[in-house]
């Protein structure tokens, strides 16, 4: 399906549910999916960070990015992570991307190498002539270690390379310096790169980014409470910014489930998706929570400590079941 | 004079303006503490970063805040930074700032050593209990390389140790974490740590910061126009987000004065405290430019652009006079 | 091959030569490994960063892979680097190449994501019973983010999961720390991992590695004089740490061509991988010096500033040719 | 006293014992000076951050320096940390130690800003000019945050701003490079900077930097066994380089007992100092193994733990007296 022109709204990245054997779970990433539109989402991020895309093997890869596109169905575009450490490789993906029917591909600066600017700059513009498809950047120096100027994504905003920006860096000074430079909050989408979308995967801070004026949110925890984050969505997008604040204030609270995993034991992302996956297992919409290996799954009072906020925040009955 | 609790609104990071023996000015610091009074900000933060105070001995140290006490006199309240390497160095200035008159204390973990969170927080309560002055927190990894945490803010705040944060981390999740475990936007100061206050120094996402609940800023730019930044502060606290917004981001236009000193010849801090200070001299408000040593100084060129994007901004006229 | 235990020696990371196409030049590539084992080096790591790794397709590595085991024809040993982000990516790389005839397995921690110590060694452990081939941990922080302890190392070489270490963290301490745990200089082979291999990739003191007790060394810059290091080996091996310690300073001058590319111009990783390539062209060993797509070549400049160096060091006669 | 051109051997940072009120111990310093040049060192360095620089006062500063120049009595050189964050402050220290009498000044480059490469030069060439004393610059990473590249010492060694390099850097490749470019191991003291002394601060790989051309080592540990680094010195100079690794790898098993103190529960920091004064209190040098406020002290478990590990090295007798 063409992509709106921006992208805007709220497109989660899509969590990939396993079967006991560690292979891609497609029934429980279908109702996953399903989860997703029926809350509202504007479109689907696959094969992202929150997706455990750097512990999926090629076929894996293909596999869950053919599922998201089936069960989107055309009701919402499906981007697709095209997560690789230089541009031949990426480009691999990106071929295999737009075979499945992606609607778009999101790519990280080069990563395990170290990338000067000017070779940055080449590989996104390589990417977009040799894969017809609109071209998100995905600036995530936590995995990648570095970071995208806010001059550099001008440049390749508009000169047309990128068709957006899926700003993870969680630097929201530079993310502003970037929105005003091309426009503005008024004059954005008539100014040097009209088109351009500027997401934010900080998802603790979406009512400020709305407010300076990026066109959606790309949020993890987005897969347990969609609903949330378009009524945050559509409160900003009405001009109710003290209902925007409340319903990000209320998303900030059901985040810390991330930290129910102890930092002595396991990672931060071991700890955040495994919390993810429990929350979405306790909702009924997949069928197990375990994570990729080698990440350390939650301990059961971990996976007890999640429900219990779900149930906090009103997601879950308290005898258990979905509250939606 | 007592301190409000909370601590809110404007309280810009005053430039130390310098003589041709690179000196206090305090002549041309008086100008600048009416400039920004003036210009009806909160209060006054001497000795911090922006002030140069790593710059300064201690004896500087001495005359820059005794000036700015003396300039401000009970018209609003002066917090002082109180920089050095761990507590009993900060301690000998904490001292100096209290017999001075200083309103609070403004103080970061250690540095240069590396310290371990038991150890900040003893350092900050050491400090608390030794002198008797309101204690702000000051969060800046940038200098210090070392973040603190939310929790252990809050652990500080509810105990009675701090009296506020200064947030310069730019790690906008973890502020809105903190305030939304502080109680949030409506119950905040009806929480565990009423009078606590929250202040960003993240110039450039105030609007954001504010729409979360924080109490105000410390804004390096606010030198130049510290009244902007008093019409973003009055727009958010009347719930006039759009006007706040619209605010922030004609400040975030005039702050790309700090990249007028090329990346490959001078340090980011020089080229920014440079052209605060040459703003500052185009407006009238000090008699010279000059950064301390050892920082490189703006090329005339630089200086002349600081005085066209004055000009852009409405702050100069264009002959030159300041348009104030 | 069998692999000797302890693997020893010098085993340079193969460059890998690209045609016009930027594809395999297994013809020039087959040449360079016949210079290495001509040059009396003890093994050959392929497919390492100094391979370019990072920037090869699957495709790709398979065939400089195969090019590479072909040419050492079971003279010498061929470990083979399995890049990737996560255990089961890394897997998918380890059975081609144990298909295709590898002596041994060089794999990282996981990268990209975040990862806990315990979740590191799971991931050592599961590529152990997973291939049955020798592994060896590669400890690269620049390219990875996170450093092996020697605690670590030490539990997984007594344990038996790791054949040995190539250390490129760069950090002499703890690598000293290390070999003295393991029972230092005298004792290291009758300790708790006897046949365990210790390989410095600190190409720049491997006099004071091999003095330490380090069985090798893994030099990039030893695709281009691979006798030097040899002889900077046997010297060691001897007990002469005077001579060892005058060929290392040789290659140190020698090393100082990777600085050919200026900085501002090109990432010092594109620098040091251009002119060890340039050197190999000049050298007459491989037809092209071109690296991988999106790195920027050298300028003709900084190539003919290559050739004088190599001519400085004895490797070029004044016309051009090969002095060797 | 003159200081040797180049100043050369071992010269360790002198530790700082603290009395029960948190005061310099001068009898406990001076016992300390003497225990050191009993053991045969060449120099002492006051006021380093062994000496925990960073938590004494200045007055604290001057009280300790006074006491190891008065207790050196001109047996050997003193050398005298001059720890500030910039120029003007650590100018205030330097005249300081100058009219104390200390023979060389040490300085490291600006902290808590950030400085560029020419702002650097600039501060150590306005210290030495400032202040005629021979100048040493300390290269210290972990503690300032940025490194002395070794084209910058190099031009500063040429010029006569530097008497010399404290290498705490940890980069032995760079450390490599510098000697090699000032003439290497024979050439270096008939080379552009003849009297230049390279010091390394890495004292688990000292036979690796002197058999690299080093002059010397400044060792944190030096302070509990001076006499194993002067024999480690000594087999180096007399070219017995098995004498000199086997003593380097006694001293890296000493070292261990800078882990005595859990990570989980103080900084790394805090570790390694309260274990090296708690061995000069096992040794009955200093009368207590207290540190400076924040640090958190060692436990009692870990303080006997520090005990064994002496007695193991042969430094205690099984009874608990000094076996020297």
């Amino acid at each position: 399906m063409a992509l709106p022109a921006p992208l805007h709204g709220v497109i989660p990245p899509v969590c990939t549910p396993l079967d006991p054997r560690g292979e891609i779970d497609t029934a429980s990433l279908t109702r996953l999916v399903n989860h997703l539109v029926d809350g509202g989402v504007h479109g689907l991020f696959a094969l992202g960070s929150t997706s455990e895309v750097a512990y999926l093997t090629d076929a894996q890869r293909g596999t869950a990015l053919e599922a998201v596109i089936k069960a989107a169905d055309g009701r919402v575009p499906v981007l697709a992570g095209v997560i690789d450490t230089t541009t031949p490789r990426v480009l691999d993906h990106a071929r295999t991307a737009a075979a499945l029917g992606a609607d778009a591909l999101v790519a990280t600066a080069p990563f395990y190498t170290r990338t000067h600017p000017r070779e940055i700059a080449a590989h996104f513009r390589h990417l977009r002539t040799a894969v017809d498809l609109p071209l998100f950047a995905y600036d995530i120096p936590v995995a990648v270690h570095s970071k995208l100027s806010p001059s550099l994504v001008r440049e390749l905003a508009e000169d047309g390379t990128l068709a957006g920006l899926k700003d993870s860096s969680g630097d929201e000074g530079s993310l502003r310096r970037l929105l005003t430079a091309l426009g503005g909050r008024t004059a954005r989408h008539s100014g040097p790169a009209p088109g351009f979308s500027v997401l934010t995967g900080s998802e603790l801070t979406v009512d400020a980014a709305l407010l300076a004026g990026a066109d959606g949110v790309v949020p993890g925890i987005g897969n347990v409470d969609p609903a949330a984050y378009v009524r945050l969505y559509d409160a900003a997008r009405s001009g109710d910014w003290e209902r925007a604040a409340a319903e990000q204030e209320r998303l900030v609270t059901l985040f810390s489930l991330v930290d129910v995993g102890p930092e002595s034991e396991m990672g931060r992302s071991s700890s955040a998706l495994g919390a993810f996956k429990a929350a979405l297992h306790h909702l009924g919409v997949i069928d197990r929570s375990a994570t990729a290996f080698p990440q350390r799954p939650l301990s059961d009072d971990a996976v007890a400590e999640v429900g219990r906020r779900l149930t906090a925040a009103g997601l879950l009955k308290p005898g258990g079941a979905a509250a939606l």
